[in-house]
This record gives C-alpha cells, structure tokens and sequence, in this order.
C-alpha cells in the first residue's frame, strides 16, 4: 500500500478509502482514478479477509448440491447461479457434496454448509438434482438461503421448484390437442420423488379436461433411465390396446421408447408420439426425429435463488415459488395413425 | 468460547489450543474430547477467517474452469478433485467462467483466479472442458496451481492431461485386432484442439505398427457432435471402397454414426464395427448394441491435480503428468463381415 501511495502521491489512508470503496469520503474521482492506475502498476491486491472482518460481509455465496458430478443437465442451475453472482459482483463457491444414496451425504451436506458459515459467506442456495422435500441442515437456518429444486418438510425456508404439475398437463394436452386418446405414462416408483407424484397428478387432470377416462392399464412404473424405457415401451406396446403415445417420466426413457420402437419397425411419430421431459442436453434433440420435450427451468432456478439470495430483505417470511417449465417441440408428436 | 470452556470446566487458551489443532500442545485426549463435545453442545462455530489470518493459509481449493455447465461428462473431473480435497479437510470452491467462446471468457477466468487469491485459497486447480493448449492468467503463479486438460504454452505450470496418443493407438490396434484393414477416423477441424492431431497420430501409428498404410480417404473432417457423426458415416459408407469400422472421435459423433447405420438397415458390429471416445455418460453404455470406447480419465486427472497442489513441495519444478485412458468393452466392435 505504501508503493501504492508513492506511485500515486497520495496519503496511505486515501489508497485505503480508495480501495475499500468508502462511500462519501469525498475523494475526486480523478484522484481515484490515479490510485486505481498505481494499484494496477503496482501489482497490489485486496486482503479480503482483513476486508471481509471489517465490513462483516465477504461478497461470497456458498451453493451446495448432490451429485453435481453425474447429472448433467441441472449444471444448468449452475450457470444461472453463477452468471446472477458474476453481476452482482460475488463469487459463488460450489461445493459438490458427491452421491445423495452414499451413507455419508447428510454428514457431508451438513459439513458443507458448516464450513461456508465458516468462511462467513453471506448466504447459501442448497440445490438438488430432483425435485424432493427434505429437513434441511439447521445451520442453513443463520444466512440468507434458498432452496433450489428442493423443499423444506416445513416450509420454513425459501425455496423454488419448477411447477411439475402444470408441465405434465401441458405435455399431455399437447398430446390430446393432437388427437390422441390413448395416451400411456410409464413413471417411477421412487420413494421421495415429489416430482412423479405431480406429473402424474397433471397428467390425469389434463386427460380429464380432455374429456379422457384416465386408463389405468397405461400407467406403469420403470426406473426413469433408458433401460427402463426400452421396457416400459414393450410391455404398453404389448396390450392388446396398446397406447398411440407415451408421455415419458424423463428423456433417458424416452431414448429407451425409441429403441424399441425402432426395433419393432415402427415409425415415430407415425405409429407412436413420444413426449419428454428435461430437454436432456445431447440427447433430446439428437435423437432422430428429435424429441419434443418440457425443459425444467433449471437455469431460471438457480438465477433466482442467487438473486433472491442477495436481495432478499426478510429472510424470516420464505417464500414458496414456482417456475414454469417449457414445451419444446421437436418432431416426435404428430396424430395418431391407428 | 467461555460458554465452552465453561462447559467442558477448562480454560479458554485450552479451548483455542484444541479449537486449532496446536500440535504439540500436550493436552491429554480425554481433555480434548470433553472440550469437543461442548463444542458440539454449545454450538461454538471457529471463524475461520481469525484462524486463516493467523495460520496464514485457508485451508480452501480454487477450482476454476469453463463451460462446467455445458459439459456434462467432465464434471467427473470436479468429483475426483471434490474427493481429495474432502479427504485432505479441504474445502473445493468451484467457479465456473461460463462459455469458453464468449468474448468475456479470458477476463472472467483472470476475475476468478484474482478473487480466489483475494480469498487466500492455499492452490488453484485451472482446468479445461476439453485438452488444450493455453497462456494462463499469469497470477496464477502465486500460489501452487496445477492445469487440468491444459497445458502452458510454455510448460511453466504443473499440468496432468490425458494420453491422447496411446488411447487412439489402443482404439485402433482393438480393432485390427478383430481383423479389420479398412478403419476410417472422422476428426475434427477446431484450431487448439491438441487431442485431434494427438488421436490422429496414434491412429495412424496403430495402422503402420498393423502394417496397414493409412488411407487418406478414410479421414474426414465432421464437427464432433451427434449431426456430424451422421454425416461423416454417410460420406464414409458412400465411398467405394467403404471402411469396414469406424474410430470416431468421441461417443457423441458414434451416436450420429449409429442413426446413420440403421437408418440404411446396417447391422453393427456385422456390418460395421464402431469405437468412440469419452465413455459418456446416459449415451455410451445406452446405445444398442452398448458402444466400445476410450474412456477419459477425468476422475484420475481430477484427483491427481489436488493431491499434487496439497502435497508438492517445489512448485518452482513444473511437471508435465500424462495419465492412460481405458478401452472400455461393449458390444459394437467384432470381425468384419465384408
């Protein structure tokens, strides 16, 4: 700081109110401009921890989530918290707290958020890679925090979701609008998966606005991975009133559908329309024909909590929100040929 | 800490000395566990900001890399730096500068590492999406950093990347192996793309080493996404002398080259035989028949980068570390059939 000074001719005290952005001191702005050009000349950089101790904030985010490393679409949330955080000037601090079913992820989802309170960041977005209700870990309870595709047991803390069931309606009445009637959703049998339970939901009230008895024969549970679509597809298409489309739980089973449809010889969307749901990067759209599908707003999530994060101004009343999802339409739906 | 100290019926220099692990300060064990249990009863938190300043080190990781939104198959990357630094009590704070062809992408990989600096992290992990050749930001000198997928352009960082060369050899020498002669190799054309250039020379060292002469028909350039993969099995299948198997250039063009195939009522491996690259993630495994493929080591490269940032005692002696890549077996590779 004393180069700084030099450099600049100025007092040490005016570098440091330079620096530490100190409102009102009254500095001419030419003056400032001086000290920034010798601190850039100078090579001189920021303590911030002896900035963070005096102003009491750090201008970090901790954001803290499962298997960031084996879900690829929701490192979207990423992108959305980041780019928020970039704007307003903090750096967000990922912290991957490694497979959610491993004995060890509460101790490590709960040591995470110790250790960002640690290092005094001034607030944490907790994420999930599904949409599932949990007891959050209480010292989550002292910063700003918001809960991403994840809610609190008892609501106690601010949290944003997307809205499952509205999308599942929209991609059944997508379906419907299409002129099918026998519509089939194979879905997961997932303890948890708060998100199965309001697809499904959305699903029967959109063929009952349609006018459509909801079939229970075209409800089936298969894992949601594209194995378990190859299956569900063979055992609907094996009815003997098999279903003329499928409004998948993911993307990854509607890669499986295609397998097996393809297998059959059949054609897409001529014989069968396929609906999705993720808008799965490298898959979705390079599936041939490409998938018609509802992209979560993954991106969208994580930008609001960092933005909520930041600008919340009474953390004590949380908030419940809900984002839209959207219908991106490919080229697997068309109207039933049978 | 006199709530603890009162707690545990000590003082509260007893209470600092096992709060910050003080080697050597002779306190009996069982002292030590009844000053932690009412640390755990009285909710004490360290600030660890305090104890930073006066260890002079954070016990924090940067790990800064591009594009971790868009990429999914290289956050395994992050998983094993995640785990190191887990199993060593550090925390990993990941920042993510977003899409590497933006304009703004050099000034926020240099904010990034200035910011973690700022923050005292004891090393930085710098880290690419895809190997490469760079300038680093220069401040990056100032604490232990390693490269990942990256090297300087002047070798003066520690940098593991993987070996491109061998891993084309081995894909290559698996199929001659199976008695193919006619092995085509689609690559890119992407300026800094280190690992085309490096893949294509061990594919065509493979050929020789087989006593096969490269065909230079046989290697054409297709962007390496799924669109491409169909497209460049479309101008190899149309050639008159077609390749009776395909080394491509990763699992998303194979994917392309697999719709490609079908579509013209091929069989794979009878028809034709097929390799990728990258082992990714809910399409390698997920193809039918399962794709053969060289898998990354991004796990291993993740690893090895902290532990060598924690533990390498002269960071004056860059050291350029290369690690194997693994054929992985599935079931689009047999003899030729023509």
């Amino acid at each position: 700081m004393h180069d700084v000074a030099r450099e600049a001719g100025v007092s040490q005290t005016t570098v440091s109110l330079v620096v530490n952005d100190a409102a009102g001191s009254g500095i001419p702005f030419s003056t400032q401009e001086r000290v920034r050009a010798a601190i850039e000349k100078v090579g001189y950089r920021t303590n911030r921890l002896a900035r963070a101790m005096r102003l009491n904030r750090t201008e970090t985010l901790g954001f803290v989530s499962e298997n960031i490393a084996t879900t690829p679409f929701a490192t979207r949330m990423i992108n959305g918290a980041q780019d928020a955080a970039w704007e307003a000037g903090h750096l967000l601090l990922i912290s991957d707290t490694g497979e959610i079913n491993s004995p060890e992820h509460s101790h490590r989802e709960r040591l995470a958020v110790e250790q960002l309170l640690e290092r005094q960041v001034d607030g944490i977005v907790l994420a999930s890679m599904y949409h599932r209700v949990t007891d959050p870990p209480p010292p989550l309870r002292e910063v700003a925090s918001v809960l991403v595709d994840l809610s609190a047991s008892d609501d106690s803390i601010t949290s944003v979701v997307p809205d499952e069931f509205a999308a599942a309606q929209q991609a059944t009445a997508h379906l419907i609008e299409h002129g099918h009637t026998r519509i089939a959703h194979p879905t997961i049998d997932y303890p948890g998966a708060v998100a199965a339970q309001l697809r499904l939901d959305g699903y029967r009230d959109a063929l009952r606005a349609g006018g459509i008895e909801p079939n229970p024969a075209y409800v089936i549970t298969e894992p949601s991975h594209t194995p378990g679509g190859r299956v569900a597809a063979a055992r609907l298409l094996d009815l003997t009133d098999p279903p003329t489309a499928i409004f998948c739980y993911n993307d990854q089973s509607a890669m499986g559908v295609y397998q097996t449809v393809q297998e059959r010889g059949l054609r897409i969307p001529e014989d069968l329309s396929i609906v999705g749901f993720d808008d799965q990067q490298l898959i979705a759209a390079e599936l041939v024909p490409g998938l018609t599908t509802m992209a979560l707003p993954h991106y969208e999530m994580g930008r609001w909590a960092v933005e909520h994060v930041l600008n919340s101004h009474d953390p004590m009343r949380p908030l419940q929100h809900t984002i839209a999802c959207t219908l991106i339409q490919r080229g697997s739906v068309g109207p039933p040929c049978r």
